[in-house]
């Protein structure tokens, strides 16, 4: 099986070290594409491999597989595309690609009796997406929860010591963790592609990628850890979505999850992905979701599946109507200038949403005119809470907006 | 597919259920098949199910596919041979046939185009087979180390609040976690059958069952956990396999984890598997183990396989010499008549061994006659640390035999 990388940067270089090292039986490296592909060139890959910068040279070559490591939409999505309608098979890292043209991509895959595989797309060195498509596959997934993007769990970790957001993410940046525009991993629309792949996988729905909500971990502050930690929980970005009666729910933000959680457990980048099946229960797969070499270990198995003739089983799934609604505990936390009368006009305001509050927590030692203070309410829908916190959005008294934030039930 | 259920027993019966309620495309139940079948059958299977105690009607009909869920190595054996002979293809959940004759009938069933699946046999509901063979193939796995068996890590996570053994292992047969008879349990048989299938996927050795070394879980005590706790540590059944330059190290038995390992956190009967890859480094898979339905997810998700032709990645394994050398920290706890000089032997006869003592603890509030304390010794091989014990084996201030477990690092 003729194998061409196209991408020579971190995880394609890997690919190509894996390759090399372990020699799997049947698997030639025949072409590596690079932009600039001299100053790319490296010395210890076969003598027989041909570098170039011409995609369309591999698209008629002996190439049997391209592995797609350039990223984006644009014009990965052609390659692969056009990969597929030469009868090729492809196999990519690209979450982008996949979730946003997954259901696509799959059906032209099909149709010109070529394969697609993505296992690199979410969680890189975790088997997960193998692990839900041939290992639960006779369950039916009900919910996942994940912690899928390695930035943020990086730096939500890191912040649990005390430490302030903008010196973590500086920290995250100088250590390659985080891009200098951070806007992707923080704001959660990296999480959000891989939830939605996840969904197609495991709960068989296609969801439009722009209809998960997506909110920012940027507005967590480090004393809501502390206030996190009264509660018995800390704070994860949390990718979740669940079958619903009516359709699936999603979303993708800072969440309150309980220390005895196993969602609390990851440190560092660490990824990991909890999901529920109606006959088999949680089961949790966990380890390093990014990186060079654990990308590369999801492509390379990819390409030893595709040489033993091993194709995913390819399970159908079905449009959805998607909601951001879960009935969901809230933590609500304000900054005053404190007066009397505060907590009357916050109970008054949830209560016209019919909320109820569950507790109330001070933590000493703040200013009166810059003072933090923690409401949790019982379970309600995100957009009646939503509503509530407008109702007194003009408030004199509030110091900052209210930051409101889901918590995840053991 | 025609699917022929052999064995109606919990699973059995979990498999029928499942298939009956999800109707996975292209699978269909042909026959059940049961000792005395007359007082299994149900009323909710599809009325063209053959109920039948004649496996060679089975053999002769048009079942295209063999569930083998009758356990044991005698007759599974002999009818999962003759199901592959026939070219039907077996799925299996029988932990023991697979460790004993796995390579074996996978050889048989590659002669005869046929296809052996088995992830129902190691940690049921978790996709560890699955994942380790489709979603790590392109990896080189060096390390396994899990929590195999439900039954001992109930057990253990209940001794962590102060439970005796006998009445934590009485509670667990009253809840149908534990056997009348718990040998194969508490003695390490079934983690080590487990340990040897999960060696041959992920680490491509195969390995003798009865040369791994097991040791019961019988011997620790509810003081050990105090113990363990200052160290840092809990205690579970930790089933071990590591790759060497000459061979391969394994063993099965109570072993000190640290707090902070995934290891730890493995409560009830949950089962955990921990890899460690030259490439993607650490990965974790947990969940339940055992019990009828999550156990049938994996026979089922194997059928859907099957079904959908997708065929495992079949990677050779190599035969290896096995040792049950690790050079790690051992945990040693004494029981003692208090008389001077039983600190000085004990550290000469480490010294002879060339062992050097790491720690000495001993928790204040114990007769002086029947006095617990714990030595903790640097990393050294398990056979030095036994030779030291057996030098001083016969002293008269041991009030019973000291227990050993090795310590795991972080």
């Amino acid at each position: 099986m003729n194998v061409a990388i196209l991408g020579f940067g971190t995880v394609g270089s890997s690919v190509a070290r894996i390759l090399c090292d372990l020699k799997p039986e049947g698997i030639r490296i025949s072409h590596i594409f690079n932009r600039g592909v001299a100053r790319k060139r490296v010395d210890w890959t076969p003598s027989h491999v041909v570098w170039t910068e011409d995609f369309d040279e591999i698209l008629r070559s002996d190439a049997d597989v391209i592995v797609e490591l350039v990223g984006g939409l644009d014009p990965a999505a052609t390659w692969v595309r056009r990969t597929l309608e030469a009868g090729k098979s492809a196999v990519t890292g690209n979450k982008k690609l996949i979730a946003a043209q997954g259901i696509e991509l799959d059906r032209l895959a099909r149709t010109h009796r070529a394969h697609l595989l993505y296992g690199a797309a979410v969680a890189g060195g975790i088997p997960v997406i193998p692990g839900l498509r041939q290992g639960l596959a006779g369950d039916r997934i009900t919910r996942i929860e994940g912690i899928l993007n390695g930035t943020c769990n990086f730096i939500l970790s890191q912040m649990e010591s005390g430490v302030a957001y903008a010196h973590v993410l500086k920290e995250a940046q100088r250590l390659g963790y985080a891009e200098a525009d951070p806007t992707e991993d923080v704001d959660g629309y990296d999480a959000r592609a891989k939830l939605v792949i996840l969904s197609r996988i495991a709960l068989r729905v296609g969801l439009e990628v722009d209809a998960v909500a997506c909110r920012s971990i940027r507005q967590v502050e480090a004393l809501d850890f502390g206030y996190a930690r009264d509660l018995g929980c800390t704070i994860r970005q949390i990718a979740k979505a669940e079958l619903r009666a009516d359709g699936v729910s999603a979303f993708v933000g800072p969440t309150l999850v309980p220390q005895r959680s196993p969602l609390a457990w990851s440190r560092g980048t660490e990824n990991m992905v909890l999901v529920s099946g109606q006959y088999g229960g949680d089961v949790v797969f966990s380890g390093h979701g990014a990186g060079g070499h654990p990308t590369a270990v999801a492509v390379v198995s990819d390409l030893i599946a595709l040489a033993h003739g091993s194709h995913p089983v390819d399970l159908p799934s079905r449009a959805a109507s998607i909601s951001g609604e879960f009935q969901l505990r809230h933590y609500v936390r304000f900054v005053v200038k404190d007066t009397p009368g505060i907590v009357a006009e916050i109970a008054g305001a949830l209560a016209a949403e019919r909320i109820n509050i569950d507790a109330l927590f001070q933590r000493p030692g703040y200013k009166k005119d810059n003072l933090p203070f923690v409401v949790t309410v019982e379970a309600c829908a995100a957009s009646a809470l939503r509503r509530a916190l407008e109702r007194i959005a003009g408030s004199a008294w509030l110091a900052q907006p209210p930051i409101d934030m889901p918590m995840l039930g053991e």
